[in-house]
């Protein structure tokens, strides 16, 4: 009976649970004898794991975090990290990892993989700024947090009169940005990947729409840009509209997960069982064009994606 | 100044009022001066229309239903129905009309096609059930609902050790019945596509999962397959389980729309738009691959879509 | 260091583990061995129980259902069933028990209070029947519950031009009904505590509001009323509004719990072991008033109390 | 055929439109022309009103805000404000009004009062600082949203085995806090009501409940205690657990109203009207344990009321 490992890495992600259970799952289905090890590489390193069964992860698809809980590990980019996580590897003699995590937790794995313990990657990460995948675990229910916290200051604002700026996750990219800025009737939305012009963008925009009847406003803003509280302030300056900026925070990472994360979870756990069946590792699973396919990591981290140049217009036109 | 219409059409899906909000502000942007036609083609055919402005669609896009309401037309259908319709379009020099809704509301935008009435379809329908589509307006929301309500139902069936054996909407497909189902953690997902076994599918595989130590099930059903009181009787009567059919009802069509909804829908309507402008009709816009496409309704009509049995296999391996 | 139990019977509901939490935390904080029964009487008659301790019930407030699992058990009503528990009393030396449930439960502590081993019952059920309580653990979340799935039909009904007949639990007791019914802004609430004339009441009711120009209508139903299919065919034929019947079913027991059933059930677990500190048994605690006070079992099963028919007024005025 | 109006006045809170529905509604049943009065007393010192009729106010109970839009009004406390105030009201021969708002909104319905426009008071806030009312309009649903946001954190925090310090809203009072913070099992509840010494009260529980095995930690901290990026700090160095702070903001007043608060909210807009239906007024409609009482104006502003220690003291003992 040959041994596999599942871990989290990095932030966690709304839908990490879906994909743990289908590594179970399928593992346990598969013949394999499946560890689930704590707390990321640091589990790893200190053989902090246990044996999971068909019933470890009963009941746990619709909660938010993950069981095998995550943590940052700068010990194990080090040679003495790794080299602990390798024992530790052979002592249980596990036969292939799955590492559900961001960018840079594929690059342990490749690391992993290139010493002789094969990785499988999964993409779990609210921020969607996987180049290789379209969508990662965690990515819709966060936008949908954003939406319903949005809804809600929408309430307040229409009430009131008043402009709200909201910043809202996704590290350097828009993603979050851009469609839960959308599904908010938005009047701007500002992110990373779209250089903007305040007076342009914002003030006159916002003048337009005062002009076609608007009173009450929502600017939407991208972690990656900031300066939420500075635009508040000089939004109400510049138009008199009583101005508030929110940061919505750690909220946005947690919450039961949405069908779509669910189900992408569900597809890639099965998918990487299959890999590290097969006996293929280093490679990364990841959904493009609503298909679940993998990549080589090296591939993976070398790659480019762009946002929706499309979808940030469709975005500028309607939401006058 | 050229006049378009909009209206929707059978059965309504959480998303419409995006889609409507999209094609009355993109319409408005483009010059065009935009009728919303009330009830369907109920209203084309009597004239029951206003003029909408940006402010009309202002904090829609967050509401299910639709603002234009919906109806069933047979009188449409009829040669004195789309008379009427026709001569109605004449009087107010309608250049196009965006129809929001199902294979049927196509049918009919089709023919008014045919008879100089340049018509864009935009999939509109929680079932998702559009064989040019990989998804429609409303699906998403529809899941999601579906996925909370079995979510409950999970913890009554878990306290007291019961089979709840769920009837979910869909009509002949079964999407939503696969995809909530995984999302749920279903023992068995019956949908119309997949010949079942009763004895096989459901009573084996709950008498398997129980010797791996469940107590609590969860089978869905899609609508077209139905049954689910006479299913519960056989599960108790074979299992000694305690079960209970439901039947969710028309609570799964409702709600606020999710991202995706509304984004899609955003989209859809600002192409649709755009198709006008061209002068295009006897269009359908669609998603496929997760990009905004359009076809020709007369082809649209003739594809066939299957669902992804790949997906059903992993529903299967891992629900154990 | 003394022994105390808990248990869950009867119907679970949301906040029930609010108050095991309670019980364990209060009880070990205040020197306790406290024991979880599972699955109600029949974990007491068969000693299926376990030693709890602070982190046994870490991570559970926010969860619909019971982790003790909850069971009817007619066996614990004979002579023989309650000597079993009695004598597995015994032989863990059971200083005392808290029972969460409904009326039936409260007659089981009462007959184990009159034994020799004291009881304190907390009121534990959706529908609020619990004559010596204003309110009961589970009854604010399953009111938002129905609030939640009404606000959903209410997209769809409204769209349509439609009247829904919705069937909302509480089995002989409107409480749910009337409360929810306020809430949606039901045209007609039906409950057993108040006499009804169909044709004045409803049909009457309707083609008034209709005159006032509604074109959709919600008819709440409870359950010990019931008879919601009938009642939408007659509505359809008398009114000619098209008219759909609606059984919400079990989806209303479960979710995670309300802010005021997570306090509810703790301040009540909290009462139930000072009470059993205090040698105290044969006592309900209960909620008056906003205030918690406790009751001796046997006057509590003889209490009655009635609706707010003020309320059942308010609603008749205003939904018009 | 007499003349009343309504407006909203301060802070927005959900509820307040199922009081606005319940004011138009009685008033339209008991021959009363009411007048909807935007803006709050802004809208009275210059005419911003608009007949109301049954239809108006169909279709928001379910919606938060105030379809009233609410305001701020320095202008309405100076001898000028007022008597352009009382000017309007004998234009349009306003025989009563009702205030849907907070203290400072009673203030001034009771200068009206005694000029002889006969003002009611009706609680509208979601911070339940109001003397004479156990409960407010809006307070429920506040407190609900706190509860689903810090649900939310409780994911990401146990996954990475953080303390989040979250601050809430409810200005100089603590029951948003206190409340919500029993109900996300929060280790310490920070309120102004009750003096604090923060190295026993937050760091020696954290560290008495680290032993006990807890590895992640919620500090609920009441807006006007406030400094949760100092004590996030704090907690950070002296415990060496990653600790985070979050203001929650304003997305606490916004949403869906709870069954709660639509049901209160009806209940005192039709007592409201009531009184002026008997011709009296400077008067606030309060709910004293769970009673529809009402007060004196004077009197009402100079209640005191205190939040309950013995809540407070639940909260210490079970959030071990």
């Amino acid at each position: 009976m040959k041994t596999i490992g599942v871990l989290t890495s990095g932030g966690d992600a709304p839908g990490m649970n879906a994909a743990i259970r289908a590594v179970v799952r399928s593992g346990c289905e598969n013949g394999f004898r499946v560890m689930g090890i704590r707390r990321g590489y640091n589990g790893l390193m200190y053989g902090d794991m246990y044996e999971m069964n068909l019933r470890s992860v009963s009941n746990i698809i619709n909660r938010g975090g993950t069981i095998l809980y995550s943590a940052r590990s700068p010990e194990f980019k080090t040679e003495e990290g790794m080299q602990k996580a390798i024992n530790v590897c052979k002592e249980v003699d596990m036969q292939g990892i799955v590492v559900i995590g961001g960018d840079g937790s594929f690059r342990g794995a490749r690391d992993l993989s290139l010493r002789g313990v094969p990785c499988v990657g999964i993409p779990g990460t609210i921020d969607n700024d996987i180049a290789c995948c379209d969508y990662t675990i965690g990515y819709d229910t966060a936008m949908n947090t954003v939406m319903e916290m949005v809804d809600r200051l929408r309430d307040t604002s229409e009430s009131h009169d008043r402009c709200s700026v909201v910043e809202v996750m996704g590290r350097k990219a828009g993603y979050i940005a851009l469609n839960a800025g959308i599904a908010c009737g938005a009047t701007t939305i500002l992110i990373p990947e779209v250089p903007f012009d305040f007076e342009r963008d914002v003030i006159e925009r916002m003048r337009r729409t005062q002009k076609a009847g608007k009173r009450h406003f929502i600017i939407i803003v991208a972690e990656g840009v900031g300066g939420v509280q500075e635009m508040a302030e000089r939004i109400q300056r510049e138009t008199g509209v009583e101005s508030r900026a929110t940061i919505l925070g750690h909220v946005q990472r947690g919450g039961s997960p949405t069908v779509r994360d669910r189900v992408a979870g569900s597809q890639m756990g099965y998918r990487a069982v299959e890999l590290l069946k097969e006996g293929t590792g280093n490679r990364v699973v990841a959904m493009q064009k609503d298909q679940i396919v993998d990549f080589d990591i090296f591939e993976a981290l070398n790659m480019k994606k762009s946002i929706d140049l499309d979808l940030y217009r469709v975005a500028h036109e309607i939401s006058i």
